[in-house]
């Protein structure tokens, strides 16, 4: 089964955002062993979009289209379906029913073009939005499937992973099983994990090793095929133990494992509550943390220390160690690290403080990191020197403390 | 002259990257005034790169290929043009001499595929890559404009700006000039944006008026196309004042402007001072704020108060407060706000409480959000019922934070 994914929409055409929608999907499909063979963007026009649609019936046996589902008259992916596969538009009742229910419970009035996101192909099956108000549908084209799906991530992500992917694998029914597992790495960069386990990745056929690198992490993707689903999880295990025994260090986790996911999960394990002391990633590290639904039992609170102001009232870092040695030193990040812990009682405290840039500061350089981690009545300071934009700087200091942080709770036990 | 835009990759239709290519050839063609009216992704497969480029040459005036330049065997962009269009492919002195050059220098030997990037069918225009060692280049099939650049962005994209903007704007010789204005808006939805702007949507030729929402958010891009640039922009701004009357209330800047820039130059201006106390957004308001250069000028700093403990000892809640009316309630929010700005000497203080979810918390359910701001002596509490995710609650919560905050600036006096 071949497919093609096809966006519609001018603002794409424009420049103005990107098909992030493509990329998502494109990955998904992958791992149902389904082979996409083009990606087509085209924008509000009816005559386009109508081409489009009718090309691609000809050449692809699945056609997924994203956006163009809205309330607004621009919104005409429905209506050229309708009329490509000479079908009628209905009301779906859920979808009308979740819209009178939104607006009801926000308090707004609907506006008639609302309604129009209750509409449907008739005959087809209805994916429900979770997050959003348009709801999404797959129709069957003549032997083909076209599945319509709404443009923001925010709603089709989401509606993909819930509803539309497990009917996709449903209407696969083929014996072979694409199976995967996503080995995640941190503190190495893609070149120098490739060229440690070159000879793996050369040697494999199925399995197969498929490295990637993005958000400053490199993950490896194994995919195996095959019928047996068990054989098949055992080939991935095997391969996993042969590659992690290599590059231990650097491997964290698995499939959508995070670093702050299993950094809640460890603290959870050690019954150890965290605090922190920011100023330079200025909440960064607490706002990811607390991303994690669950993070409360553990995480208890911070200090934004960003002026020395508040470094000096609320964590007691004396004056002459910030006059003498700076904000951004060792000793600074050391103070911050011991004094957050003691001042929110908590059983660890980390801290962060370094020159995010463009400018420099107390004469040190952008990208001059310290990130203190104390743990009971260790502390230690770790240092680092990072590169790009002052976005960059921050969202990595970030990362590396959860690193740190999960070698540092490495060396505690479990209390039984 | 309508263009299209063909990114040739598998890469691409794995979902491994994105095909950012597009999107930045996109916003720079609409600079230069023409149309783009497809974006294509195709493999690394003669047979589709072929019948894909053979459409391409049918419907558009100017096609622009990134990617399959490079030395290895699945590069094959350039043979398909060439077998395509009847051409030879020809080897380029200068390109062959920079690669001699780009070995030489690195004392590594050149292999023989490497070569590969010195071809050019006959008779094309070449671009030189500063930045890597494939050229690109321009070439005239039967009225229409070939242009193949490279596949990676740190090459294409410079190589774009330095040589193929200028041979384009060349190329074109139109007088007209596009020029267009981007009008922000929050805390209105898309749909009812449009339905109080109708009218001037329906009735606008030149600019035109297009809506976009994304992130929480609503855009409107207004577009005119003339010789006389002063005229133009004078068109533009006419339009955003008759729009802008109709809703005032909910525009807050333009192009690239976002929220929290905006609060930081309001709070510069009016020589204001803030502190933050997240408890429900978790760092995320302050993480935003400090993500601007020189938001230290007006940030002091923060209290995270995720637990009820660090709302009573760091920022004297009162126990019967958290007890009776709970931490998510009006007057916790009115103490956190006046209690932090007090804390951390502030001018303004800003708090937010709320349950993000999945869960309900104290009996409340996921979504509902206090957001108090005390500027001076002043405090005021914003209630919010937010959908969606907990990651969606949490950001649209610190998002709400900054434009109420606005709102509530905007009654300041700048002190002469």
């Amino acid at each position: 089964m071949n497919a093609e994914i096809i966006a519609v929409g001018s603002e794409l055409l424009l420049g103005q955002i990107e098909n992030s929608n493509a990329t998502f999907l494109s990955s998904e499909l992958s791992k149902l062993g389904i082979d996409v063979y083009h990606h087509v963007v085209v924008g509000d026009n009816e005559a386009r979009l109508e081409k489009t649609v009718e090309t691609a019936l000809e050449r692809s046996d699945l056609l997924i289209l994203t956006g163009g589902l809205g309330p607004t008259k621009d919104d005409i992916t429905k209506e050229i379906l309708a009329k490509v596969t000479g079908r009628e538009l209905v009301y779906d009742e859920n979808t009308e029913a979740r819209l009178h229910a939104y607006f009801a419970g926000r308090e707004k009035k609907m506006t008639e073009n609302n309604l129009k996101q209750a509409l449907i192909i008739q005959g087809s099956y209805v994916f429900p939005n979770d997050h959003g108000l348009a709801c999404g549908m797959a129709v069957d084209v003549s032997g083909k499937k076209v599945i319509l799906l709404p443009g923001p991530p925010t709603e089709m992500i989401p509606m993909f992973e819930r509803y539309t992917g497990p009917f996709l694998q449903q209407e696969l029914h083929t014996k072979d099983q694409i199976q995967s597992k996503v080995l995640r790495f941190f503190n190495i960069g893609e070149s120098q994990l490739v060229h440690e386990i070159d000879d793996i990745i050369e040697s494999q056929t199925n399995p197969t090793v498929a490295p990637l690198a993005s958000g400053g992490e490199v993950t490896l993707r194994l995919t195996v095929k095959g019928t047996d689903a068990s054989e098949n999880e055992l080939k991935l295990e095997e391969l996993k133990q042969k590659i992690v025994s290599r590059v231990s260090p650097y491997f964290y986790g698995e499939g959508e494992a995070q670093l702050h996911g299993i950094v809640v999960d460890r603290l959870q394990e050690l019954k150890l509550s965290i605090g922190a002391a920011e100023s330079l990633t200025g909440g960064d590290f607490s706002s990811t943390l607390t991303e994690v639904a669950g993070s409360s039992s553990v995480f208890k609170g911070a200090i934004i220390c960003y002026s020395n102001a508040v470094k000096e009232a609320q964590l007691s870092v004396p004056q002459e160690v910030l006059t003498k040695e700076g904000a951004v030193s060792k000793r600074c990040a050391e103070l911050l690290a011991l004094n957050v812990k003691k001042l929110l009682k908590t059983d660890v405290g980390i801290s962060f403080t370094g020159v995010a840039g463009p400018d420099s500061l107390e004469g040190k350089s952008a990208g001059l990191v310290y990130i203190g981690i104390a743990v009971n009545d260790n502390v230690e300071v770790f240092k680092l020197q990072l590169a790009g934009s002052r976005k960059n700087i921050r969202e990595r200091a970030a990362k590396h403390g959860f690193y740190y942080l999960l070698h540092e709770l490495s060396k505690e036990k479990v209390d039984e």
